[in-house]
């Protein structure tokens, strides 16, 4: 089976494909847009949505709603941060080390501990081990995956080095056609309001008044529409009437209404 | 008067800070902790909160919520991305495209129109002019802000090759001291819920029962609390006797209310 992610081999996103659907065989996209295009020709995608520290990633809500995709299952990844080094370079070799400054900045204490370390950005963790690989760097290291390690045949030089044990990334399985898996407990919608006051307030009514609770919501610029926004809203509960009543009183007051996905929550 | 931003001389931020403040003096740090450290110590910074099409500034937000930081005015910039290229190099000369991976996906026509364009990601927007100067490279261009080309002493080969003009970011003024400027209509607030159903409903009434229109709802993984979400909202009122005790009953039902700033909407 076919998985398509954005970015490199080795990312977490990998790392995330793989414990979602194990054996899955990779297919790594330069950009989301790529994906979401590979998702409307029918293979499946693992994509990340929202991380504890970074919050969300705000281009795959976007696609989500704009594109034809449906969440079909979510996992939540502990996010490892490991220092990596081509094979053969030690330690007490390294000067400098790559990897995204999302990375960097989530690993502060690697830095302050080893003063002679030079933190260098580069636009990918991942991408940043291949780097260093392929360019045969002696005295660098990066930042990234344990998956990262293997792919590019890197060896890990301390492994845990994150500051925050607290760092998780929420994966989504996508694919174009609706599935709604057994014991589905949760629905991921988007909405959009008139532009009235109490808007936001009436459209959650239709959850508070039948006891459904929501585990996240968001509001986000609606793309071409400067300062409109488009909500994302996640609730506890799957395909049951109960849901189907609330979405439909959610119609009846909203603009547009789209279900992203029902599906267990994890 | 001193102004810290994040990243380097001639980004975004440092656009927006001379329209907010006129003739004001740039203190650009490397990383948004140490705006936050600055002023703490007293300096006024201009930080990013949200873009129309990249979403919400996530380190930002959390940084308002956990430091000591007034918003004193808000201020919205039009992204106008152009191709930068060392003094010299034309058109023509140029083989590769450094900068930051959304930059670069806010100018897909640019490469479509150019085949012979490869687009290079750099960590930063100014920063990949500033390396493609002090390098001198001779094949290579930047994708940045009217700033960089000037602050580096670059030359603008193409103005305004953003895709899709409705590229705004908002920016906000922020000092250590609380202050409310005449005129004032917007307040920001952060608060964080009691975990119970239709707890963010009751905390809605108290706005809507009051018809006080919102204008911006987020809610963000409270950092440390895997899965426990602290919310941000704009409400359309600025320091008077309904915000208050529109204010007042929000933090009966609240385990925490912060009041972020109160200034003039733009």
């Amino acid at each position: 089976m076919k998985v398509a992610i954005q970015g490199e081999l080795g990312s977490f996103s990998h790392q995330a494909a793989l414990r979602m659907l194990p054996g899955c065989s990779i297919v790594p996209c330069a950009r989301s847009a790529e994906v979401f295009d590979r998702v409307a020709r029918g293979t499946w995608a693992v994509i990340p949505l929202e991380n504890t520290l970074a919050g969300s990633v705000a281009e795959h809500f976007d696609l989500l709603l704009t594109q034809k995709a449906f969440i079909r299952s979510e996992f939540r990844l502990r996010i490892v941060h490991n220092l990596i080094a081509p094979r053969g370079v030690r330690l007490q070799d390294v000067k400098r080390v790559y990897s995204h400054p999302v990375a960097l900045e989530q690993c502060r204490n690697l830095f302050r501990k080893n003063k002679q370390f030079e933190p260098v950005p580069f636009y990918d963790t991942a991408g940043s081990v291949k780097h260093i690989v392929e360019e045969k760097l002696r005295d660098a290291a990066a930042i990234a995956s344990r998956k990262a390690a293997s792919v590019y045949q890197a060896q890990i030089l301390a492994e845990g080095i994150e500051d925050n044990k607290q760092n998780f990334t929420r994966f989504v399985l996508i694919h174009r056609t609706r599935g709604v898996a057994k014991g589905a407990n949760k629905t991921s919608i988007a909405f959009r309001l008139k532009n009235q006051a109490g808007a936001l307030f009436k459209a959650l009514s239709v959850f508070a008044l039948r006891d459904i609770d929501l585990s996240k919501i968001e509001s986000r610029p609606l793309q071409g529409s400067p300062w409109e926004y488009v909500f994302y809203l996640d609730f506890l509960r799957g395909d049951d009437q109960l849901a189907r009543s609330a979405v439909r009183d959610l119609g009846e007051m909203s603009e547009m209404v789209k279900i992203l996905g029902i599906y267990p929550a994890r």
